[in-house]
């Protein structure tokens, strides 16, 4: 055999090669900025948030109906009611200019401040008004009935939103309760993009005989924003070793971890391996990992910034991001409490075989199942086979399932989980 | 009984509500617009996208390896092998200037473009270099082996991406193979955003006593971004009928839906369902539906746009918002085919009791298993009990579990598909 080079120094596990790519970044706190806490959605939190002050700020109503005392009230029910005088009615958004005496009860509404010395609130429903200033009431209530005490939601200094984790709607509707309008977030990390290779061209232009246009810098960019980072494309560089090396120096420089996703041809695939190997110590650390699609991933640490090469077919560049690029983004944002991940639970539709060894990601379409229904959804998963060169197999597929390193495959019928794409 | 509105017309069933709903809204194509495709993940397609050219542009080899014409090296192997004349190299990027005649070959990288009559290439491992320009084969190749033929991936003219679907980065990433970099795609849908109630406050200012800030604007601001939507913020209006009316109409005629959260007295829960009802015909379709939290809701279509009155307590109006207020956004921007949902399967810690004839949604935190692991993901789900006014109990939630209309509860131990936040 000629001609072969030493492509791959060993094949590495993925969860393996992940760790290492992780224990060899730096420790660092993430580059913070301030914000408005209205626009904050997917920003990842800078600070630990905690409670300017208890919420709510007053003892409210949970209902309509009437604020007592509730000793007033034990006892009574519907064949031997209690008499209460009524002493007024609790304003909406404001403090009731009256307490509440012994005998004494006063007309509430849903979200009415109590009034001092009521402690329960009756149900408007188990209330009649007997006379233009009594009521009966039917039903007894014990203290604290009906009611959301001050602070029940939280209390002062409480922590509401932990440091490190990504915003989401009902953030922002705590914040808000809370008057926080203003934010510490991580920076989104910049993610320098470089794409090669002598056959790729942008993808506005016709491509002529043998060429292709460079999918992998935009639909990389489009993963990236979606996992929280800034994209900053470099644009396609040609298969020349000291222009690939001075482009990837200066977004080494420029960026917070660049990805460089190689040309197709082994030459190609040499010159990307050399041009991380040359960027910063300690370089390469994974090249090759045993996984399909992406075996040639490289995986580097370069003066302390993650460096990725990616294949350059197009659905392993796509797979391989999710694997190692997104958890660089995840791990720049300073997240440290990942939220579960968007997953189906599917149903294989026909026996799906693999190499022991080797972890392969295998793209679905999800179907809905004979026994489905809206609030338990329920889906057969139908593998997509095709070559991992076809973008449009990664494209007609809802998602992803993996048959660990150690399997040698899995048989129709069983569940697998298919992370979304 | 006194004092006790007919609040409700009569609680109507989730299911039954949406599907009212939305048969009452008009049939229209949603209003487009021309974007780069670079951006465009999140939109939805207006229309279906058809390849303009096959993919592949040629044929390909996957492989580093020679081109050959595969009958040339029918029944050779290891101890018998085949001779083939080299005859040039593919360079990457352009057509190769040679044909492969009989008993030639030529070294050829992956990616690079078959030479004429050549309909195979051996891998490089394969072969071995015997003289200058001689190779000799070790493994035969059957037609079309090792070669991604021109079209395999698409064909001119097919459908690649239909109408009505929202686009994820794998789409771009297919847009570009096809220079495709521009779409029209469904304009975000304008959702007018009202909150009411005498006691409401913005939230940059210091609540007095009886009130509290607005957390339903902004919080479902985020979300209605999130479903692909435009929030337009119409500010905080006093319980005040005449007021009330003037803004929601102006919020009906700038806005393709309007969304009002109440104040939470019954006065205020009155005004907005006469406000509501004021608008347009037909007019309120439903008010009461039988869910937990969210019974007090209203779903009207005023001269052919929705109006969804969302109770003001904020955790029913977020999880109200999700089940009425997104599939309104998902109608308005055409989408025709849904994606799979995030949603995650979680093993119950505890009994969860619910009362039949009411769909309940639980919020609940999912805690990975102890048989956890990365690749089939398993969690328990330990259901959040609090009551439904405390916006911090759905902070401290990953997702949302259905009870469903006919079922008492769920016991512990059972899984239950747990919808992200």
């Amino acid at each position: 055999m000629n001609n072969l080079m030493p492509e791959f120094l060993k094949l590495v596990p993925p969860s393996e090669a992940l760790a290492l790519l992780m224990s060899s970044l730096p420790v660092r706190e993430p580059v913070e900025e301030t914000i408005d806490a209205f626009h904050s959605t997917g920003r990842v939190t800078a600070q630990e948030i905690r409670a300017p002050h208890a919420l709510p700020t007053f003892s409210r109503s949970s209902v309509d109906g009437y604020a007592v005392r509730a000793r007033d009230t034990f006892g009574v029910c519907e064949s031997i009611p209690g008499f209460l005088t009524i002493t007024g009615e609790v304003p909406m958004g404001a403090k009731p200019a009256f307490s509440i005496e012994t005998g004494q009860a006063a007309l509430i509404h849903t979200g009415g401040m109590l009034p001092q010395n009521a402690d329960a609130v009756v149900m408007l429903e188990y209330t009649e008004q007997t006379r233009s200033k009594e009521i009966s009431i039917m039903r007894g209530v014990a203290p604290g009935e009906n009611i959301i005490l001050l602070g029940e939601d939280v209390q002062e200094g409480q922590l509401v939103v932990p440091q490190g984790i990504q915003i989401r709607p009902v953030e922002i509707g705590g914040f808000m309760a809370l008057g926080i309008t203003e934010l510490r977030v991580a920076i989104l990390p910049r993610i320098g993009i470089i794409s090669s290779g002598d056959e790729v061209i942008p993808p506005e232009q016709e491509p002529g005989p043998g060429q292709v246009r460079d999918v992998n810098s935009n639909a990389l960019s489009a993963l990236v924003t979606e996992a929280g980072g800034e994209p900053v494309l470099y644009g396609i560089i040609q298969d020349k070793l000291e222009l690939m090396k001075d482009i990837a120096a200066k977004a080494l420089s420029e960026c917070q971890a660049v990805v460089i996703t190689a040309g197709s041809s082994a030459s190609a695939r040499d010159m990307t391996a050399e041009t991380i190997a040359s960027l910063g110590v300690p370089g390469v650390l994974v090249h090759g990992v045993n996984i399909r699609p992406g075996k040639p991933t490289i995986l580097a640490v370069c003066d302390g910034k993650a460096v990725i090469g990616l294949p350059g077919n197009p659905v392993s560049a796509m797979v391989v991001a999710g694997l190692f690029v997104v958890p660089v983004i995840r791990r720049l944002l300073g997240v440290r409490v990942e939220r579960p991940r968007a997953a189906c639970m599917g149903r294989l539709t026909v026996n799906v075989p693999s190499q022991a060894g080797r972890e392969d990601w295998i793209p679905v379409k999800l179907i809905p199942s004979p026994d489905w229904s809206s609030t338990g959804e329920d889906w057969l998963a139908e593998p997509i086979f095709a070559k991992s060169n076809l973008i449009f197999s990664l494209s007609a597929a809802d998602g992803l399932f993996c048959i660990p390193l150690d399997a040698t495959g899995v048989d129709m019928g069983e569940l697998v989980q298919v992370f979304l794409l």
